[in-house]
C-alpha cells in the first residue's frame, strides 16, 4: 500500500479562495495584517514577502514595519503599542528572529490577542489550554486543517506529538485534545521514541531533524503530518520525515514543501480576515 | 512487595515550616491572601476555613470577602479589581463554585499574574506552557512536590495523566513536559485506557471517579499521584485509585486523605509569601 499525500497547496488554495469570498462580503473594512520585522535575516525577509504576497491576492492588506537589524526592545515596543491600538490593524505579527539580546517574552504579550494571528502571546496560549477564543499559532492550526481535510477522526485517536515547542509542538497537542485525542507529547529526552511513536494514529512530527522520522517509527496506516522545514545545502526545504521510506506504511502523509507550509500562511490570513470581521455578540 | 505511601500529610507540614521561615524573614510586609467567595456551598466554605486556619499558623494573613450566593457578575468583578489594586493584597482566590450564570472566565481573568496564586487566570496557564513565570494551580503543584519528595526521576520517564481540566490535568501536563518527561494526556474518551496508563512510570489519576483506577491499570513499579477527592455517602473522601488493589502493585502511591490535599493548601501559602516577596530583578 502506497500512503495517499495530503496535499497541502491544494488545501491552500482552497482556504484562500474562502478567505477572497469572506473579504468580499465585508462591507467598509479592509483587513489589514501588520508585520512588524526587525532582523536582515534573509528567510525572514523571504518569509514576510510570501504573506504579502499571498494577502494581495485574496485582498488582504498588509503594512511591513521594518525597525532594521539593530532595532532596540522599546523601539519594537513602541511599535506594537502602535498596532496594538490602531483600529485600521487587524492582525500583528513580531518576525523572528529578534535583534540580539531583545527578548521575544515582553513584546509578545503586548499583541492583543484579538490581534494576535499568530498565537504568540502566552494568553492566547493559555485561552487554547482553557478552551477560550484564541488564534492559534497559523502552523498547529495548519497541522489541525490538514487533518481535517483528510478526514482524519481524531475523537478516540491516539495521537503522538514529537516537539513541545510553543509554535507547534505545544498548541497542536492543545488542539488535539480539544478534539478529544489521546495526546502524547515526545522530545528529545524521549526514551524509546520508536516505540512510542509506533502507537500513533496521528503522528505529527515537529523537531526541525531532516528525515529523522523513518519506517521504524510509524505504524502501517498512520496519518503523518510533517512540520519540519529545514532547508538543505541548495536552499530546498526538507521535512522531519523520510518520505520515501514513510510512503510505504503510512495511511496518508503530507510532503514537504507542499505539507503544513503553505496552508500555514492560508490560514494567517484566515485569522485577519476573522479578527477583521465584526462578531455577533 | 507493597508500595511506598507518599505521605502528604508530613510533606504538608515541611512546607508549612518553610513558609513560616519565610514569612519570619520577611521585613515590613504582612503576607495577605484573600478569598472571594460567593457561594453557600458547604464545601467551600470548609476549604475557605482550611486555608485560613493553615494560613493563621504559619503568619499569613486572610481576607475572606463574602458575597453572598447570589453576588452578581460585575459585583464580583469589582471585588477582584479592588484586590488586584490593592498592595496589601498579594494573593487572590476566588473560590468556586459561583452564582448560576455567572461565568468564571472574565473574573478570574481580572486576577493579576504575580497574585494569582492559584493559577486560574488562563494567562498564568500560558506563561506557565510557555516556561515563564507563573503561578501553577496549587493542585499542579502539589502533584509536583509529591513526586519530588519521593525523589522520583522525571527525565525521560513516561508519565500519564488521567484527567485533562485546567486545575489538574492539563497545567500537570505542562510541569511534566517542564521537566522532560514524556506526557501522555487521557481523558474518558480515550481507548482502552488501562493499555495507556500500564505505559506509566509516573501515573497521575486527577478524574474524579471513586476507585477508578484498579490494578490492571499500574505497572509494577510505578509512581501513582492520587488527586481525586469525592466524598462517599459519609462525607469521607475517596481517591481516584483503589488504593488497597494498587498498592501490591506500584512502587508507591499517595492515599486519600492525607496525599495531594494538604500539599495543595500548604502550596497556595507557599505561593502567598512568594508574591509577597520583594524579588531581586
Amino acid at each position: 500500500m502506497t500512503a495517499a499525500v495530503i496535499d497541502g497547496t491544494k488545501l491552500a488554495e482552497r482556504i484562500r479562495s474562502q478567505v477572497a469570498a469572506d473579504v468580499a462580503a465585508l462591507v467598509g473594512i479592509d483587513p489589514t495584517l501588520a508585520l512588524v520585522l526587525a532582523t536582515a535575516d534573509e528567510s525572514a525577509a523571504w518569509y514576510v514577502r510570501a504573506i504579502r504576497a499571498a494577502a494581495a491576492k485574496v485582498g488582504v492588506f498588509t503594512r511591513v514595519s521594518d525597525l532594521g537589524a539593530d532595532a532596540s526592545g522599546p523601539r519594537i515596543a513602541a511599535e506594537l503599542a502602535g498596532l496594538a491600538g490602531d483600529p485600521g490593524v487587524h492582525g500583528v505579527i513580531l518576525q523572528m528572529p529578534l535583534p540580539a539580546g531583545v527578548s521575544a517574552e515582553p513584546l509578545v504579550s503586548a499583541i492583543p490577542p484579538g490581534k494576535d494571528v499568530d498565537g504568540a502571546n502566552p494568553l492566547s496560549a493559555g485561552r487554547l489550554m482553557a478552551g477560550q477564543r484564541a488564534f492559534p499559532p497559523a502552523t498547529a492550526a495548519a497541522v489541525m486543517e490538514l487533518l481535517g481535510s483528510h478526514g482524519a477522526v481524531l475523537s478516540g485517536a491516539h495521537a503522538v506529538v514529537v516537539g513541545r515547542s510553543m509554535v507547534v509542538g505545544k498548541p497542536v497537542s492543545q488542539l488535539l485534545l480539544a478534539e478529544n485525542a489521546t495526546v502524547t507529547v515526545c522530545h528529545s529526552r524521549t526514551r524509546d521514541l520508536p516505540a512510542m511513536t509506533r502507537q500513533a494514529d496521528v503522528l505529527v512530527a515537529a523537531i526541525g531533524r531532516p528525515g529523522f522520522i523513518g519506517a521504524a517509527h510509524v505504524k502501517p496506516g498512520a496519518i503523518v503530518i510533517d512540520v519540519g522545514t529545514t532547508p538543505d545545502a541548495d536552499g530546498k526545504l526538507v521535512g522531519d520525515v523520510d518520505f520515501a521510506a514513510v510512503r510505504d506504511i503510512a495511511g496518508a502523509l503530507t510532503p514537504v514543501p507542499g505539507g503544513v507550509g503553505p496552508v500555514t500562511t492560508a490560514l494567517l490570513l484566515r485569522h485577519t480576515v476573522s479578527a477583521a470581521t465584526p462578531r455577533a455578540v
